[in-house]
């Protein structure tokens, strides 16, 4: 969930690299840098930078909140010395702390970017629909004690699927250019006691999912009827839609680029909405 | 995983309860109590005690082993006062860690034993083919290394389901007075990255499940072949048999009693295999 800043990085090595990354985020102030706060994206560079004996620099594809886990992060970054990609995945897990896990390295065309180069994005989010959560899935999943109608909520649900403006969504924070994003797919799975929001995209704005979340519930609750709902996806101000649902419900489940379909001819995508 | 003494307790209070438990096991030395180490029924013991004002004394359904995990492990205790449910699952869980939660509580017949009154329980082994485990998923899955043959696996897990003599894969400790159990299904999801083993039995011997995991990976591994797996179903001495796969990947999944079908005549069986 991130800023969509078009500014492009030099490739100052020999060779960029992408990783798959999975991590929770609960002991961390989310994905990106900062002054004052332990994010993944400064430990994964301590990590590299531990590895190969460069000061290396990370750009991830989405810039997840405080609290927000992934299971499959995609980041780049160049490195001056060739790198094996299973020396990649092994040494820097050695230097990551255990909720920070390299599950994949490869080398990446010179103008792959992670961020830039998707095409589409998946997150999730979990619910319980039970007052106590199991213990191993307390972390990631949040408790919903109100009745839900899930025929409301599939109805509402049925909007998000297109281009529309997200603005009702949005957190203050994300120093977006547009407000307009493009839903592939949306769609609820229930499995008691979970319900889990899958949703494709070209891009989210950031708190933007959780602000769906939020506002659904309210759908879902009779709080707030499925027309309501609609006219939001035209554009509105934050307050217009209901609350941001708990980040840690939330996971990035992975990103997709053209290059990871078999023998694709371009491995980079230049001009993205 | 448990033995299989046949002791009945006198119901010494004025109401059973039963509830249903889900812990990660990660932190516990097994379900049993102890002189020396933390159990998850101490755990449980101690926080029924503090909220009841009386000293409770639990029975499990299944003797999880130190590191195994319950998504829905039965207790039952008897209470000289009378408690509502929801008070019990809340009031318990105020006491309990957050690793182990109480996900509901319901009077029970005062013939209902948590163990002797279990006609089938289940197990779920996971693994995950790939050297490096998500981190979410460290804690509960065990991280496969080698080339499986999973028609092999199949194959060989084909021949769990029925009544055998499972003395080769039960650890010592126990102290059955059979190794014949009844296996009434058993089978492999294959999800990439993971593969997990689902089995439903009558009932389990102590390390049973991990044993014969050990055993079936060397089969998918090509270093045992499904025939000689086959024989040690006959009975045959620990040592015929494979390691035993590590705590972490298993969890006790459920238990089926007779009176959890609805308007069931009869809540107890008296006298099982």
């Amino acid at each position: 969930m991130g800023e969509e800043t078009r500014e492009r990085e030099t490739v100052r090595g020999g060779r960029r690299y992408r990783l798959t990354l999975s991590y929770c985020g609960g002991a961390y102030s989310g994905w990106q840098r900062q002054p004052n706060a332990l994010t993944v994206q400064e430990i994964l560079e301590t990590a590299l930078s531990e590895l190969t004996g460069e000061r290396v620099v990370v750009t991830g594809a989405g810039r997840t909140d405080a609290g927000v886990h992934a299971r499959g992060q995609v980041v780049h970054f160049d490195l001056a010395r060739d790198f094996a990609p299973s020396g990649l995945v092994h040494g820097t897990n050695y230097f990551l702390p255990a909720d920070v896990r390299v599950l994949a390295a490869a080398p990446a065309p010179p103008r792959f970017h992670a961020r830039f180069s998707a095409v589409a994005k998946e997150y999730r989010y979990r619910l319980v629909r039970a007052r106590v959560v199991p213990p191993r899935w307390t972390p990631f999943a949040v408790s919903v004690r109100e009745a839900l109608d899930l025929e409301r909520l599939a109805a509402a649900t049925l909007y998000l699927p297109g281009r529309h403006d997200f603005a009702a969504f949005a957190r203050s924070g994300g120093a977006h250019t547009t407000t307009v994003r493009t839903v592939h797919r949306a769609a609820w799975a229930d499995e008691p006691p979970f319900l889990e929001l899958a949703i494709v995209g070209d891009g989210f704005l950031r708190g933007m999912v959780r602000g769906l979340v939020g506002t659904l519930l309210e759908v879902a609750e009779g709080k707030r009827d499925v027309a309501t709902f609609a006219r939001l996806l035209a554009g509105a101000g934050r307050d217009a839609a209901g609350p941001t649902a708990p980040a840690h419900g939330l996971t990035l489940e992975n990103v997709d680029y053209l290059e990871t379909r078999p023998r694709a001819r371009r491995a980079v995508v230049t001009s993205l909405e």
